[in-house]
C-alpha cells in the first residue's frame, strides 16, 4: 500500500512515527504492508517510489533548517506531482484554513482525480465543500475518510456510522473544541477570560493567534462534517448559528453555578437547529467534561442516548485515527478485489 | 432471513415490535429481509416456515394465559426443534441464569450445532462458557454475537472492537450496572442502603430478588465477557475478584464526599487485575455517572482514553442491540457468499 504524505507537522510527523512501530501488527492484523513513497510540506518533497527510509525523513525534519527535498530520493518531472506520483493513499495534513481551504483544497481534489484514496485531517476542505469532495470520491471510485477532524483519537464519526447501525441518529449534542473547553473550565474556576486564555497558551491548549478556537470556527466546522457525515444533511460553515465565548463574564458563571450548572461551548444538530453557542450545562450531564476534553451525546430512535468522550486532539492521537482510515480503505480494497 | 426467537419477555417483544416498524428501511440500507420462522417461550412454540405473523404472536403474549402454541402453525415433528427448525439466525433471549448458564447454553449449543448464527443478550453461557461456545461457532462456521449483553441499547462492544482498529486497548474501567448505580446515588444522596433498594424496586429498576445486581454478578459476568472478547482473555466468573454493595454505609459517603468523590460499582480488567468492587470515584471521572446511566473507560496504546456513556437497559434499546448483530451477520454472509 503506497502512501503519499502531504503536510509534516505534529501529526505527519506522529503517523510516520506510528507506522514504524506498527508495521509488524499492521501486517499480522490487517494485511497492510504500508510504503510512504512521497513526504512532502511546504518547502520540498522527499521521493521514492520504492519507499523512503522514515527515520531519515523523521530525522531531516528535527533540524531546524529543514528541508525534505534533502533526502535525496527521486526525481519527480512535472509540477503536479500529486497527480504524477503512483499511490494508493493521499494523506492530507496541511493545517486548517477555514476561509479558502487551501492548500488542502486543491490537494485533495488533484488526488481524488488521479483515482488516490484520500486521509485528512483538515477541517477545512469538509467545512467549506463536504458534497463536492464526496461526490468527487464516488464518481473516481475510491474512498475519502476524515476521522481525525473530529475528536482526534476519539473515533466520533466511526462510532456514529458503525456503531449504532439499524438505528437512525436524530440529534447529537456536543462539546467539540478541547482549547474553549479548558478555558470555560479555568473561568469557572473563578478566573477572568483573559487570565483563562493565557493559562491556555502556557499549557500549549491555545495557539498564539486562538480566534479559531475563541471564536467557535473550529467547533462549527467539525458540526458542519458531523451533520454533513452522520445526519446526511448538505450544509456548510455559512449555515451555522455561530456564537464565540469571548464575551461570557463571571456573572454568567456564578448564575450558572446557582443552578448546578456550568457555561459550556455547545455544538446542536437536530433538524432544526445547527449551533455553536456557550449555553449553561447541568453538571449531571454526561457531556458535561471539564479541561480539555470532548464530549459528544448522540440520540437514536431505538438505542437512546449515547455519549462519547475524549481527548479531542494531541499528534498520537490523531495520528491513530489515520491508522483507523487506512485500515478501513485496506478492507474496502480486499472486499473490491474479491468482488 | 430465517430467524427463530427463543426467549418472549420483554426483549422478544420489543425486538418484533422492531422489526414491525423497521422492515422497510432494513430491507432499503442492508438488504435485510427478517422472516420470523418461530417464537419460544417456557410454554409453548408458533411456526411457521414461510413467516409467522408478529403482530398475531405479539397480541397473544398480551393475554394473561398466553400459550405460544395458540398460533395454530405448522407442526414440529421432534422434540429437538432448535435442531428442527430450518434457520440461519437462532435469537436466544431467556433470562441470565448465573449459576448453571440454563437453559441458555443449551440452547445456544443446539443452534450453533445445527450450523445456526446465533445471537443472544443472555450473560450466563457467556460469563461460564465463553471460549468453548466461540470455538463452537468457528467450528461450525457460524457467528456469534451478543452485543446486548454489555451496555444494554449502548454499543460497548462494539465500540472497542470496531472504532479502535489498529490499536491495543490496554485497560477498561466501569460502571456496568444500573441499578446499583441508582441505588449508590441515592445513597449519596443521604439515603441509607434499605431504603435506596426500596426506592430502586418502586421505581422499577431492581428485581425483587435484586441479589445478581446487589451482590455484583451481574457486572462480574458483563466484565468477564468483555475481558475474553475485547482483551482475549480466557477467563470465567470465578476469576473474578468481586465484592457488592449491600455493606457500604453512609460513613464511607462521607469520607468520599469530603474529597470530591462518591462511591460506585466498579468494574476493572487489566493486565493484573480483574475486579468488581464498590471505590470512591472522583465526580470529574468521565465515568462518574448518577442514575441508571452505565459508562465504561477505555484505554488503548496511541489513541489515549475514551469514555463511553448509555443507558445500560431497556427492552427497546437491548432489541436495538439485536438489530445491530442482525446486519453484521447480513453483512458477514454477504460477503461470504460474494467470496
Amino acid at each position: 500500500m503506497r502512501i503519499i504524505v502531504c503536510g509534516m507537522g505534529v501529526v505527519g510527523q506522529s503517523f510516520l512515527k506510528l507506522l514504524l512501530t506498527s508495521s509488524t501488527s499492521l501486517y499480522k492484523n490487517y494485511g497492510i504492508k504500508p510504503r510512504v513513497v512521497a513526504c512532502i510540506d511546504s518547502k520540498g518533497i522527499a521521493y521514492s517510489p520504492i519507499g523512503l527510509d522514515l527515520e531519515k525523513v523523521l530525522a531531516i525534519k528535527e533540524k531546524p533548517s529543514a528541508n525534505l527535498s534533502d533526502y535525496g530520493g527521486a526525481k519527480l518531472h512535472s509540477k503536479s506531482y500529486i497527480e504524477e506520483i503512483d499511490a494508493e493513499v493521499f494523506l492530507e495534513l496541511t493545517p486548517t484554513n477555514l476561509s479558502t481551504a487551501e492548500p488542502g483544497l486543491t490537494h485533495i481534489i488533484s488526488a481524488l482525480r488521479s483515482k488516490k484514496n484520500v486521509i485528512t485531517v483538515n477541517k477545512g476542505p469538509l467545512a467549506l465543500s463536504f458534497s463536492s469532495l464526496i461526490e468527487l470520491a464516488d464518481y473516481n471510485n475510491v474512498m475519502f475518510r476524515f476521522s481525525g477532524t473530529v475528536g482526534g483519537g476519539t473515533p466520533v464519526l466511526e462510532f456514529a456510522k458503525h456503531c449504532l447501525k439499524g438505528d437512525k441518529i436524530t440529534s447529537f449534542t456536543g462539546i467539540l473544541n478541547g482549547t474553549t473547553n479548558y478555558i470555560l473550565t479555568r473561568m469557572a474556576d473563578g478566573l477572568p477570560f483573559d487570565e483563562a486564555l493565557k493559562d491556555a497558551k502556557e499549557k500549549g491548549y491555545a495557539e498564539t493567534n486562538p480566534s479559531l478556537d475563541i471564536d467557535g470556527d473550529d467547533a462549527a466546522a467539525k458540526l458542519v462534517i458531523m451533520a454533513n457525515w452522520i445526519m446526511g444533511y448538505k450544509v456548510t460553515l455559512r449555515d451555522v448559528d455561530k456564537i464565540g465565548i469571548s464575551n461570557i463574564n463571571q456573572d454568567e458563571f456564578s448564575k450558572a453555578t446557582s443552578s448546578g450548572k456550568s457555561i459550556k461551548l455547545i455544538a446542536k444538530c437536530d433538524k432544526n437547529e445547527l449551533y455553536v453557542k456557550p449555553i449553561p450545562i447541568s453538571k449531571d450531564d454526561p457531556i458535561y467534561v471539564n479541561g480539555t476534553l470532548n464530549a459528544v451525546t448522540f440520540r437514536s430512535e431505538h438505542s437512546g442516548e449515547q455519549t462519547i468522550i475524549g481527548k479531542g486532539a494531541g499528534g498520537m492521537e490523531t495520528a491513530s485515527s489515520i491508522l483507523r482510515d487506512l485500515i478501513e480503505i485496506k478492507e474496502n480494497m480486499t472486499n473490491y478485489q474479491l468482488n
